[in-house]
């Protein structure tokens, strides 16, 4: 009924919209025929000793001055056939960035966390059981939402640093009935880097029927994924880690098989918001360059993406060399990071994210002594987030840009910054 | 126990970043300290046929430069003492807007829609009663989320292009406990304006426990709302219409009592994206200018709302003259199509919003005669959506900068546009 009231609204909606033009003029002159390249300038750390040029953080990261630029585009209305096609390709790129064919994306206005809920209320009906593999402080999360949403949650936790052996995966999933199976793909709370390839392996092979979602908010774009070849089933994530957009996007990729599982439930989807049944229609709609509504998308944010994607996908780096551009930053950083004789949060290089790193703080420094001297050289860094260990060490992030476009010297200052900090925070305790 | 969690995380989260410059350069000559003012340019519609000028449709709406500027923020964290404090500045605006002293908002990534979940999930329980007041598409809709949550809904409705009477709402109230009473303030789909102060009036005469609802998403800063002085205990809004900034933020503030009642819920909260009970240690926390974090807030968008909100505040034009400027915007544009002969879907000035105007289309003439042509002219409109009528009318936005920022002659050239287009309409089917 929703699809045919929605379908039936657009046939009315005629808008046709140019491409707007929108450039920057001369403010003293009022030349408004003379462009003027939008550039984003942060105060040089050497004279402001407080200022931060670079987000080194595990999101939201730095961007490019063509997605900000984008971020500002003018009002567009919604329905409008621009706007549409934009959305269209949006979903078109996003699919590409995961290696699928015909998976579902779902682009809605929301945090990463919505992501959850999407796979809470749509997927897993009341009283059925959810397995959450825990390497990290968002396992706890994603169990504390699935149980908002009625599922019973088991979870399989494995030590602080590493991922859950997938000898445990099958274990768990012989001993029960489970509708999903949930893995972080990176914990941004620890940067450990599980092996959802192997997972969804074990799944096929041990119970068929469970559905492997992969929350993958600090992975997307910064670690292969291959939804189809892997048999993975929904990667949740949003925009602002390696998708190099702001934040403010929910983003879901929802194979065919799971939303046949979605399809059939037997139970009403118990949230509004978040429900498929209310965007399915829309996503189909832009998917075909055409435009529906249920509730107003966040119009500016999307061309923010679409600029973004068009890097990703259309760039002079390609998507595999993308990849590598992560694991050469990660390598170096944690290159710097040992030969300091620091030690990382993940215990194996296995188990390591490429898109961001967690360090101890050596003996006798604490997060006092290292965060605000970093934050003097202008690299913006990330205090712990796991509970059991969150004073002993810091999170940095090398997303995107930082990581791929070398030109920018984003992961020098970083290790730059990083080795000073050590001597001098050594040095101040002597 | 999260806020326990949220605030041991907080403390580690030493960021401390720089007021960030941002400028834009000459790209030729890449003289970086050479300012460049930011303005948006529209192709002029007199050389390009199809392009449209001036998004003349109820939201989105024409947003300033200064907000578009902002959302072009380079990268921060959420959890810098930067962002943290424009977090709350927002907070505060918010409550100005509204003329509330201690209603608690809520600033969260989403559409408007969001609020209806917020609502629904938070204040609300399983099996309680809600009566919904329609007049127009939205009152359905508000009504669909109610129920997904597992209320028992009543509606009354009015008759297209009236509001209900407060002697029907007063009727309703007394036959049955309600929980909470909706009410549109202005129905996008049939620029309805209810009598807000008049609803709640009798609530809290004939049923004051029955909590007041305000879905303010067409109204919020195009009409006044006095939240403490008129006794209302939420409005629902969103970023993209009367507040000015682009779409994406869903903004919700509930009055001290509204809280309670949710403090004093026997039940779970049924969602967890839209759950106070993780939001309200977030909101408390940015009040105070620190950080916290249960999802990445849309920061950019932030930044554009507080940009939004310091012009709607601090400003030349006082809110007053604001909604003054609104009311003669408006009736500007209903005096133009009186002149033209045409009749509005509202059925007196009462119940007629002031931020948009829906009109009929004269008799022989229909949608596409008339939209495509403004079109043509500049002037995006937006057609029917009110089932019972959709194809017989047409909506016309003025809010934000459109209507207040007389300079910019957007109102002009709507009407113009308006004159010319029936003329020409009528001409080709003579």
């Amino acid at each position: 009924m929703l699809a045919l009231r929605v379908a039936s609204r657009r046939s009315v909606f005629l808008y046709s919209l140019v491409s707007a033009l929108f450039q920057t003029s001369l403010s003293k002159i009022r030349k408004m025929s003379q462009e003027c390249k939008f550039v984003q300038v942060r105060s040089p750390s050497s004279t402001t000793p407080t200022s931060a040029d670079i987000q080194g953080i595990p999101g939201p990261i730095e961007v490019t001055d063509e997605v900000l630029y984008a971020n500002a585009h003018p009002s567009m209305s919604h329905m409008s056939p621009d706007f549409a096609s934009v959305f269209g390709n949006c979903l078109r790129m996003t699919r590409q960035v995961l290696y699928s064919k015909n998976a579902q994306p779902f682009l809605i206005a929301g945090s990463g966390t919505l992501g959850w809920d999407q796979v809470s209320a749509n997927l897993v009906e009341p009283g059925e059981n959810a397995l959450v593999l825990h390497s990290g402080y968002f396992a706890d999360s994603f169990a504390d939402c699935l149980q908002t949403y009625g599922a019973n949650v088991d979870q399989v936790k494995a030590e602080v640093g590493d991922a859950v052996k997938e000898s445990d995966v099958e274990t768990a999933l012989k001993s029960k009935k489970y509708k999903i199976v949930t893995v972080t793909h990176v914990d941004t709370s620890t940067a450990v880097l599980s092996n959802i390839k192997g997972v969804a392996e074990v799944a096929r092979r041990v119970s068929p029927d469970t559905l492997v979602v992969v929350d993958g908010v600090c992975s997307v774009a910064s670690e292969e994924i291959r939804m189809d070849d892997w048999g993975i089933d929904v990667v949740l994530t949003a925009s602002q880690k390696g998708l190099g957009t702001p934040p403010g996007l929910s983003i879901l990729v929802a194979s065919q098989r799971a939303i046949k599982v979605y399809e059939n439930r037997k139970t009403p989807v118990t949230s509004y918001y978040a429900s498929w049944k209310k965007w399915l229609p829309i996503m189909n709609a832009y998917e075909r360059n055409g435009a529906a509504y249920f509730a107003t998308p966040p119009v500016n944010l999307i061309y923010a993406y679409h600029a973004s994607l068009q890097q990703i996908i259309q760039g002079s780096v390609s998507l595999e060399d993308r990849f590598k551009a992560h694991k050469e930053a990660s390598r170096r950083v944690k290159h710097a990071a040992a030969a300091l004789g620091l030690r990382c949060v993940p215990l194996s290089e296995d188990v390591s994210a490429n898109g961001m790193t967690a360090i101890y703080f050596p003996d006798g420094l604490a997060a006092s002594d290292v965060i605000p001297r970093l934050l003097k050289k202008g690299v913006v860094v990330a205090g712990g987030l796991h509970a059991s260990i969150k004073d002993k060490y810091f999170r940095i992030g090398h997303m995107g840009a930082t990581a791929v476009d070398t030109k920018r010297g984003d992961i020098d200052r970083v290790i730059n910054a990083l080795n000073e900090t050590l001597a001098e925070a050594k040095a101040s305790k002597a």
